[in-house]
Protein backbone atom coordinates (compact mmCIF):
# COMPACT_ATOMS: atom_id res chain seq x y z
CA UNK A 1 0.00 0.00 0.00
CA UNK A 2 1.67 3.13 -1.21
CA UNK A 3 2.46 5.82 1.51
CA UNK A 4 0.09 8.82 1.00
CA UNK A 5 0.89 11.08 4.38
CA UNK A 6 3.95 11.67 6.47
CA UNK A 7 3.10 12.82 10.05
CA UNK A 8 5.69 14.88 11.70
CA UNK A 9 6.46 15.16 15.53
CA UNK A 10 7.85 18.59 16.02
CA UNK A 11 9.23 19.35 19.48
CA UNK A 12 13.26 18.40 18.68
CA UNK A 13 12.11 16.64 15.37
CA UNK A 14 11.65 19.65 13.35
CA UNK A 15 12.39 22.24 15.52
CA UNK A 16 15.11 22.77 18.33
CA UNK A 17 13.36 23.37 21.57
CA UNK A 18 15.90 23.65 23.95
CA UNK A 19 17.93 26.34 22.01
CA UNK A 20 14.69 28.21 21.48
CA UNK A 21 13.44 28.21 25.13
CA UNK A 22 16.79 28.92 26.60
CA UNK A 23 17.19 31.96 24.50
CA UNK A 24 13.65 32.81 25.09
CA UNK A 25 14.70 32.73 28.81
CA UNK A 26 17.46 34.48 28.74
CA UNK A 27 16.21 37.36 26.99
CA UNK A 28 13.73 37.83 29.16
CA UNK A 29 15.05 37.50 32.48
CA UNK A 30 18.75 38.03 32.00
CA UNK A 31 17.99 41.94 31.81
CA UNK A 32 16.50 41.43 35.33
CA UNK A 33 19.96 40.45 36.64
CA UNK A 34 19.00 36.78 36.74
CA UNK A 35 22.10 34.37 35.53
CA UNK A 36 21.24 30.82 35.22
CA UNK A 37 22.20 27.87 32.85
CA UNK A 38 19.77 28.58 30.61
CA UNK A 39 19.62 25.48 29.09
CA UNK A 40 18.84 23.54 32.03
CA UNK A 41 15.98 26.25 32.54
CA UNK A 42 14.66 24.93 28.89
CA UNK A 43 14.81 21.22 30.13
CA UNK A 44 13.45 21.55 33.56
CA UNK A 45 10.50 23.40 31.56
CA UNK A 46 10.20 20.44 29.68
CA UNK A 47 10.92 18.12 32.02
CA UNK A 48 7.00 18.91 33.47
CA UNK A 49 5.26 18.28 29.92
CA UNK A 50 4.88 14.34 29.76
CA UNK A 51 3.95 14.47 34.02
CA UNK A 52 1.36 17.37 32.74
CA UNK A 53 -0.08 15.23 29.71
CA UNK A 54 -0.08 12.31 31.90
CA UNK A 55 -3.15 13.62 34.02
CA UNK A 56 -5.00 14.45 30.43
CA UNK A 57 -4.11 10.81 28.90
CA UNK A 58 -5.11 9.34 32.17
CA UNK A 59 -8.29 11.08 32.53
CA UNK A 60 -7.64 12.55 35.55
CA UNK A 61 -8.40 15.82 34.17
CA UNK A 62 -10.30 16.94 30.84
CA UNK A 63 -8.45 17.84 27.57
CA UNK A 64 -6.32 21.07 28.15
CA UNK A 65 -4.67 22.32 25.29
CA UNK A 66 -0.72 22.69 25.70
CA UNK A 67 -0.28 26.37 25.48
CA UNK A 68 -2.24 26.25 28.76
CA UNK A 69 -0.31 22.74 29.90
CA UNK A 70 3.00 25.18 29.35
CA UNK A 71 1.67 27.56 31.32
CA UNK A 72 0.58 26.19 34.20
CA UNK A 73 4.30 24.51 33.74
CA UNK A 74 5.95 28.29 33.57
CA UNK A 75 4.64 28.79 36.50
CA UNK A 76 5.45 26.50 38.62
CA UNK A 77 9.35 26.35 37.60
CA UNK A 78 9.22 30.45 38.45
CA UNK A 79 7.90 29.94 41.74
CA UNK A 80 10.25 26.61 42.55
CA UNK A 81 13.19 28.59 41.08
CA UNK A 82 11.84 31.63 42.99
CA UNK A 83 11.79 33.89 39.67
CA UNK A 84 9.22 36.40 41.10
CA UNK A 85 7.76 39.91 39.66
CA UNK A 86 7.05 39.22 36.03
CA UNK A 87 3.72 40.57 35.06
CA UNK A 88 1.25 38.21 33.67
CA UNK A 89 2.28 39.71 29.77
CA UNK A 90 5.72 38.84 30.36
CA UNK A 91 4.52 35.34 31.25
CA UNK A 92 2.60 34.94 28.40
CA UNK A 93 5.40 35.84 25.54
CA UNK A 94 7.56 33.69 27.78
CA UNK A 95 5.03 30.95 27.26
CA UNK A 96 5.07 31.79 23.56
CA UNK A 97 8.84 31.07 23.09
CA UNK A 98 7.14 27.82 21.93
CA UNK A 99 5.82 29.26 18.78
CA UNK A 100 9.03 31.12 17.72
CA UNK A 101 11.06 27.78 18.05
CA UNK A 102 14.00 27.71 14.97
CA UNK A 103 13.66 24.57 12.72
CA UNK A 104 16.54 22.46 12.32
CA UNK A 105 18.82 23.56 9.07
CA UNK A 106 17.41 20.49 7.01
CA UNK A 107 14.03 20.84 7.80
CA UNK A 108 12.35 23.63 5.59
CA UNK A 109 14.55 22.04 2.32
CA UNK A 110 13.43 19.08 3.12
CA UNK A 111 9.38 19.57 3.70
CA UNK A 112 9.44 21.33 0.19
CA UNK A 113 10.91 18.10 -1.21
CA UNK A 114 8.02 15.83 0.55
CA UNK A 115 5.54 17.82 -0.34
CA UNK A 116 5.62 17.21 -3.78
CA UNK A 117 4.51 13.98 -3.54
CA UNK A 118 3.02 13.32 0.10
CA UNK A 119 0.49 15.21 2.41
CA UNK A 120 3.04 16.81 5.22
CA UNK A 121 1.28 17.27 7.76
CA UNK A 122 2.25 18.33 11.72
CA UNK A 123 1.13 15.61 14.44
CA UNK A 124 2.06 16.98 17.62
CA UNK A 125 0.92 17.76 20.99
CA UNK A 126 1.12 21.06 19.79
CA UNK A 127 -2.68 23.03 19.83
CA UNK A 128 -3.45 24.58 17.11
CA UNK A 129 -2.42 28.34 17.76
CA UNK A 130 1.23 27.16 18.72
CA UNK A 131 1.93 25.33 15.77
CA UNK A 132 0.83 27.51 13.17
CA UNK A 133 2.69 30.60 14.90
CA UNK A 134 5.74 28.22 14.61
CA UNK A 135 4.88 27.49 11.30
CA UNK A 136 4.70 31.26 10.19
CA UNK A 137 8.13 32.06 12.47
CA UNK A 138 9.86 28.66 10.54
CA UNK A 139 8.24 28.70 6.77
CA UNK A 140 7.03 25.24 7.60
CA UNK A 141 5.06 24.32 4.66
CA UNK A 142 2.45 22.00 6.23
CA UNK A 143 -0.20 20.71 3.96
CA UNK A 144 -2.83 20.64 7.11
CA UNK A 145 -1.80 20.86 11.09
CA UNK A 146 -3.23 17.70 13.09
CA UNK A 147 -2.18 17.04 16.82
CA UNK A 148 -3.44 16.95 19.83
CA UNK A 149 -6.22 19.72 20.16
CA UNK A 150 -7.71 18.28 16.89
CA UNK A 151 -8.34 14.65 18.03
CA UNK A 152 -8.38 15.68 21.64
CA UNK A 153 -5.61 12.79 22.73
CA UNK A 154 -2.58 13.59 23.65
CA UNK A 155 0.67 11.05 21.71
CA UNK A 156 1.82 8.71 22.25
CA UNK A 157 -2.16 7.57 23.29
CA UNK A 158 -3.35 5.28 20.17
CA UNK A 159 -6.52 7.68 19.32
CA UNK A 160 -3.40 10.17 18.37
CA UNK A 161 -2.60 8.14 15.58
CA UNK A 162 -5.76 6.55 14.57
CA UNK A 163 -7.81 9.91 14.78
CA UNK A 164 -5.10 11.54 12.48
CA UNK A 165 -5.18 9.38 10.28
CA UNK A 166 -8.98 8.97 10.25
CA UNK A 167 -9.28 12.68 9.30
CA UNK A 168 -7.05 12.31 6.87
CA UNK A 169 -9.30 9.48 5.14
CA UNK A 170 -6.80 7.18 5.36
CA UNK A 171 -5.43 4.16 6.62
CA UNK A 172 -2.98 3.78 8.87
CA UNK A 173 -0.50 1.96 6.93
CA UNK A 174 -0.92 4.59 4.23
CA UNK A 175 0.82 7.34 7.00
CA UNK A 176 3.97 7.50 8.08
CA UNK A 177 5.02 9.01 11.52
CA UNK A 178 8.28 11.05 11.76
CA UNK A 179 10.18 11.12 14.36
CA UNK A 180 13.06 11.63 16.43
CA UNK A 181 11.93 9.40 19.22
CA UNK A 182 11.57 6.13 19.61
CA UNK A 183 8.55 6.12 21.66
CA UNK A 184 6.45 8.22 19.49
CA UNK A 185 7.49 6.06 16.63
CA UNK A 186 6.44 3.15 18.73
CA UNK A 187 3.81 4.04 19.32
CA UNK A 188 2.87 5.29 15.66
CA UNK A 189 3.48 1.41 14.81
CA UNK A 190 1.36 -0.22 17.00
CA UNK A 191 -1.59 1.43 15.23
CA UNK A 192 -0.57 0.12 11.87
CA UNK A 193 1.65 3.57 11.03
CA UNK A 194 4.78 3.16 9.23
CA UNK A 195 7.90 5.16 10.92
CA UNK A 196 10.93 7.08 9.72
CA UNK A 197 13.07 8.03 12.73
CA UNK A 198 15.42 10.89 12.17
CA UNK A 199 18.45 11.39 14.36
CA UNK A 200 18.34 14.69 16.07
CA UNK A 201 21.76 14.81 18.26
CA UNK A 202 21.73 17.98 19.41
CA UNK A 203 17.66 17.97 20.92
CA UNK A 204 18.45 17.42 24.26
CA UNK A 205 22.16 19.79 23.85
CA UNK A 206 25.89 19.43 23.29
CA UNK A 207 27.37 16.09 24.60
CA UNK A 208 23.96 14.23 25.62
CA UNK A 209 23.47 12.73 21.73
CA UNK A 210 20.38 9.73 21.92
CA UNK A 211 21.76 6.80 20.66
CA UNK A 212 20.80 5.82 17.25
CA UNK A 213 17.94 2.74 17.00
CA UNK A 214 18.86 -0.53 16.73
CA UNK A 215 18.87 -1.78 12.53
CA UNK A 216 15.21 -2.15 11.53
CA UNK A 217 13.72 -1.04 14.37
CA UNK A 218 12.05 1.25 12.14
CA UNK A 219 10.90 1.26 8.61
CA UNK A 220 13.54 4.38 8.02
CA UNK A 221 16.50 5.94 9.93
CA UNK A 222 17.97 8.31 8.36
CA UNK A 223 20.23 11.83 9.61
CA UNK A 224 17.60 14.72 8.51
CA UNK A 225 14.58 15.49 6.25
CA UNK A 226 16.91 15.89 3.28
CA UNK A 227 17.87 12.07 3.64
CA UNK A 228 13.96 11.24 4.28
CA UNK A 229 13.29 12.73 0.70
CA UNK A 230 15.97 10.54 -0.79
CA UNK A 231 15.05 7.54 1.08
CA UNK A 232 11.43 8.42 -0.29
CA UNK A 233 12.79 9.23 -3.50
CA UNK A 234 11.15 12.85 -3.40
CA UNK B 1 -7.00 45.98 16.19
CA UNK B 2 -4.98 44.54 13.29
CA UNK B 3 -6.01 42.07 11.48
CA UNK B 4 -3.88 38.70 12.01
CA UNK B 5 -5.72 36.14 10.05
CA UNK B 6 -8.01 35.78 7.12
CA UNK B 7 -10.38 33.03 7.24
CA UNK B 8 -11.96 31.90 3.84
CA UNK B 9 -15.33 30.34 2.48
CA UNK B 10 -14.23 27.80 -0.08
CA UNK B 11 -17.29 26.21 -1.79
CA UNK B 12 -17.95 29.09 -4.26
CA UNK B 13 -15.35 31.55 -3.12
CA UNK B 14 -12.12 29.82 -3.63
CA UNK B 15 -13.08 26.79 -6.19
CA UNK B 16 -15.77 26.75 -9.04
CA UNK B 17 -17.87 23.97 -7.28
CA UNK B 18 -20.54 23.80 -9.85
CA UNK B 19 -17.63 23.30 -13.05
CA UNK B 20 -15.73 21.16 -11.34
CA UNK B 21 -18.78 18.93 -10.10
CA UNK B 22 -20.48 18.80 -13.66
CA UNK B 23 -17.08 17.87 -15.48
CA UNK B 24 -16.67 15.07 -12.81
CA UNK B 25 -20.46 14.02 -13.46
CA UNK B 26 -19.64 13.85 -16.94
CA UNK B 27 -16.64 11.74 -16.88
CA UNK B 28 -18.34 9.12 -15.05
CA UNK B 29 -21.49 9.18 -16.60
CA UNK B 30 -21.12 10.38 -20.17
CA UNK B 31 -19.54 7.30 -21.28
CA UNK B 32 -22.81 5.64 -19.91
CA UNK B 33 -24.90 7.14 -22.56
CA UNK B 34 -26.40 9.38 -20.06
CA UNK B 35 -26.79 13.01 -21.65
CA UNK B 36 -27.53 15.23 -18.75
CA UNK B 37 -27.43 19.32 -18.24
CA UNK B 38 -24.58 18.42 -16.42
CA UNK B 39 -24.54 21.94 -14.23
CA UNK B 40 -28.43 21.55 -13.36
CA UNK B 41 -26.74 17.90 -12.13
CA UNK B 42 -24.61 20.54 -9.87
CA UNK B 43 -26.88 22.53 -8.91
CA UNK B 44 -28.91 19.46 -7.82
CA UNK B 45 -26.41 17.63 -5.84
CA UNK B 46 -25.63 21.36 -4.07
CA UNK B 47 -29.33 22.36 -3.21
CA UNK B 48 -29.05 18.95 -0.78
CA UNK B 49 -26.39 20.89 0.91
CA UNK B 50 -28.30 23.06 3.38
CA UNK B 51 -31.11 21.00 4.36
CA UNK B 52 -28.60 18.35 4.83
CA UNK B 53 -26.45 20.63 7.18
CA UNK B 54 -29.59 21.91 8.84
CA UNK B 55 -30.18 18.94 10.43
CA UNK B 56 -27.09 18.89 12.33
CA UNK B 57 -26.94 22.57 12.84
CA UNK B 58 -30.56 21.73 14.70
CA UNK B 59 -29.48 19.13 16.77
CA UNK B 60 -31.77 16.41 14.93
CA UNK B 61 -28.62 14.41 14.03
CA UNK B 62 -24.96 14.24 15.05
CA UNK B 63 -22.24 16.05 13.41
CA UNK B 64 -21.26 14.25 10.82
CA UNK B 65 -18.70 15.18 8.24
CA UNK B 66 -19.57 16.74 5.12
CA UNK B 67 -17.84 14.03 2.98
CA UNK B 68 -20.87 11.91 4.53
CA UNK B 69 -23.75 14.32 3.60
CA UNK B 70 -22.05 14.96 0.21
CA UNK B 71 -22.52 10.90 -0.26
CA UNK B 72 -26.04 10.67 1.12
CA UNK B 73 -26.91 13.49 -0.93
CA UNK B 74 -25.50 11.93 -4.32
CA UNK B 75 -27.40 8.64 -3.35
CA UNK B 76 -30.79 10.63 -2.93
CA UNK B 77 -29.85 12.37 -5.99
CA UNK B 78 -29.17 9.24 -8.25
CA UNK B 79 -31.99 7.43 -7.07
CA UNK B 80 -34.32 10.74 -7.89
CA UNK B 81 -32.80 10.97 -11.37
CA UNK B 82 -32.92 6.67 -11.23
CA UNK B 83 -29.32 6.38 -12.47
CA UNK B 84 -28.33 2.98 -11.12
CA UNK B 85 -25.89 0.33 -11.44
CA UNK B 86 -23.32 2.72 -10.11
CA UNK B 87 -20.54 0.53 -8.12
CA UNK B 88 -19.66 2.28 -4.59
CA UNK B 89 -16.14 2.77 -5.66
CA UNK B 90 -17.77 4.90 -8.24
CA UNK B 91 -19.83 6.83 -6.17
CA UNK B 92 -16.87 7.35 -3.89
CA UNK B 93 -15.18 8.57 -6.41
CA UNK B 94 -18.06 10.79 -7.77
CA UNK B 95 -18.25 12.18 -4.65
CA UNK B 96 -14.82 12.52 -4.61
CA UNK B 97 -15.15 15.18 -6.87
CA UNK B 98 -15.16 17.55 -4.68
CA UNK B 99 -11.79 17.30 -3.18
CA UNK B 100 -10.70 17.51 -6.99
CA UNK B 101 -12.03 20.64 -7.43
CA UNK B 102 -10.43 24.00 -9.49
CA UNK B 103 -9.69 27.03 -7.61
CA UNK B 104 -10.78 30.35 -9.86
CA UNK B 105 -7.77 31.84 -11.46
CA UNK B 106 -6.70 34.87 -8.87
CA UNK B 107 -6.51 32.43 -5.88
CA UNK B 108 -3.19 30.81 -5.98
CA UNK B 109 -1.69 34.22 -7.05
CA UNK B 110 -3.77 35.97 -4.40
CA UNK B 111 -3.45 33.79 -1.31
CA UNK B 112 0.48 33.68 -1.90
CA UNK B 113 0.59 37.29 -1.39
CA UNK B 114 -1.96 37.53 1.53
CA UNK B 115 0.14 34.64 3.29
CA UNK B 116 3.17 37.07 3.39
CA UNK B 117 1.12 39.46 6.15
CA UNK B 118 -1.38 37.29 7.35
CA UNK B 119 -2.30 33.94 8.94
CA UNK B 120 -4.40 32.39 6.11
CA UNK B 121 -6.85 29.87 7.03
CA UNK B 122 -9.51 27.56 5.70
CA UNK B 123 -13.17 27.97 7.50
CA UNK B 124 -14.90 25.82 5.24
CA UNK B 125 -18.17 23.26 5.82
CA UNK B 126 -15.46 20.96 4.10
CA UNK B 127 -14.05 18.10 6.62
CA UNK B 128 -10.22 17.83 7.11
CA UNK B 129 -9.70 15.14 4.22
CA UNK B 130 -11.54 17.13 1.27
CA UNK B 131 -9.61 20.50 2.10
CA UNK B 132 -6.21 18.96 2.18
CA UNK B 133 -6.72 16.72 -0.80
CA UNK B 134 -8.28 20.04 -2.38
CA UNK B 135 -5.64 22.26 -1.41
CA UNK B 136 -3.00 19.53 -2.78
CA UNK B 137 -4.98 19.18 -6.13
CA UNK B 138 -5.40 23.37 -6.35
CA UNK B 139 -1.84 24.14 -5.09
CA UNK B 140 -3.79 26.19 -2.31
CA UNK B 141 -1.45 27.15 0.18
CA UNK B 142 -3.35 27.06 3.73
CA UNK B 143 -1.57 28.08 6.85
CA UNK B 144 -3.87 25.73 8.77
CA UNK B 145 -7.23 24.33 7.85
CA UNK B 146 -10.38 25.17 10.22
CA UNK B 147 -13.86 24.58 9.20
CA UNK B 148 -16.50 22.31 10.47
CA UNK B 149 -14.59 19.12 11.24
CA UNK B 150 -12.55 20.95 13.71
CA UNK B 151 -14.94 23.12 15.61
CA UNK B 152 -17.20 20.04 15.16
CA UNK B 153 -20.02 23.32 13.85
CA UNK B 154 -21.79 24.14 10.36
CA UNK B 155 -21.74 27.59 8.94
CA UNK B 156 -23.34 29.94 9.98
CA UNK B 157 -23.86 29.00 13.01
CA UNK B 158 -21.64 31.10 15.91
CA UNK B 159 -19.46 28.51 17.11
CA UNK B 160 -17.99 28.27 13.16
CA UNK B 161 -16.54 31.36 13.42
CA UNK B 162 -16.04 31.69 17.00
CA UNK B 163 -14.54 28.42 17.72
CA UNK B 164 -12.20 29.19 14.34
CA UNK B 165 -11.12 32.00 16.64
CA UNK B 166 -10.39 30.17 19.26
CA UNK B 167 -8.52 27.76 17.78
CA UNK B 168 -6.27 30.62 16.51
CA UNK B 169 -5.70 32.28 20.06
CA UNK B 170 -7.31 35.64 18.33
CA UNK B 171 -9.96 37.70 19.33
CA UNK B 172 -13.16 37.37 16.65
CA UNK B 173 -11.74 41.31 15.91
CA UNK B 174 -8.72 39.41 14.60
CA UNK B 175 -9.88 37.72 11.91
CA UNK B 176 -11.36 38.73 8.68
CA UNK B 177 -14.14 36.36 7.19
CA UNK B 178 -13.53 36.30 3.52
CA UNK B 179 -16.22 34.81 1.55
CA UNK B 180 -18.34 35.33 -2.06
CA UNK B 181 -21.60 35.22 0.50
CA UNK B 182 -23.58 37.73 2.19
CA UNK B 183 -25.12 34.94 4.58
CA UNK B 184 -21.83 33.82 5.33
CA UNK B 185 -19.84 37.53 5.88
CA UNK B 186 -22.79 38.61 7.83
CA UNK B 187 -22.81 35.36 10.77
CA UNK B 188 -19.10 36.28 10.61
CA UNK B 189 -19.80 39.95 11.33
CA UNK B 190 -22.26 39.15 14.08
CA UNK B 191 -19.90 37.28 15.81
CA UNK B 192 -17.22 40.39 15.79
CA UNK B 193 -15.37 39.10 12.57
CA UNK B 194 -14.57 41.64 10.07
CA UNK B 195 -15.47 40.73 6.61
CA UNK B 196 -14.45 40.76 2.69
CA UNK B 197 -16.95 39.95 0.02
CA UNK B 198 -15.34 38.53 -3.07
CA UNK B 199 -17.74 38.86 -6.10
CA UNK B 200 -17.94 35.58 -7.93
CA UNK B 201 -19.99 36.08 -10.70
CA UNK B 202 -19.82 32.41 -12.63
CA UNK B 203 -20.66 30.64 -8.97
CA UNK B 204 -23.78 29.45 -10.44
CA UNK B 205 -23.10 29.37 -13.56
CA UNK B 206 -23.00 31.77 -16.57
CA UNK B 207 -26.33 34.44 -16.85
CA UNK B 208 -27.12 33.51 -12.89
CA UNK B 209 -24.77 36.39 -11.41
CA UNK B 210 -25.44 37.28 -7.84
CA UNK B 211 -25.59 40.92 -7.65
CA UNK B 212 -23.36 43.17 -5.71
CA UNK B 213 -23.96 44.05 -2.30
CA UNK B 214 -24.76 47.16 -0.70
CA UNK B 215 -22.08 49.52 -0.52
CA UNK B 216 -20.88 49.49 3.13
CA UNK B 217 -22.41 46.08 4.07
CA UNK B 218 -18.80 44.46 4.30
CA UNK B 219 -15.43 45.78 5.49
CA UNK B 220 -14.29 45.38 1.57
CA UNK B 221 -15.76 44.33 -1.20
CA UNK B 222 -13.66 43.33 -4.32
CA UNK B 223 -13.75 41.69 -7.47
CA UNK B 224 -11.36 39.01 -6.46
CA UNK B 225 -8.43 38.08 -4.39
CA UNK B 226 -5.31 39.81 -6.11
CA UNK B 227 -7.82 43.03 -5.26
CA UNK B 228 -8.08 41.92 -1.84
CA UNK B 229 -4.47 41.59 -1.58
CA UNK B 230 -4.09 44.84 -3.03
CA UNK B 231 -7.19 46.62 -0.52
CA UNK B 232 -5.33 44.68 2.50
CA UNK B 233 -1.56 45.97 1.20
CA UNK B 234 -0.44 42.43 1.08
Amino acid sequence: MPIKALTFDVFGTVVDWRGGVARAAEALLGPRGLDLDWGAFADDWRALYQPAMRKVRRGDRPFVILDTLHRENLVELLAARRIEGLSEAEVDDLNHAWRRLDPWPDVVAGLTRLKRRFIIASLSNANIALAVNMAKHGGLPWDVILGAEVTGAYKPSGEAYLGAARRLDLRPEECMMVAAHPTDLEAAASRGFRTAYVHRPLEDGPGREAPWPAAGAFDHAVADFLALADALEA
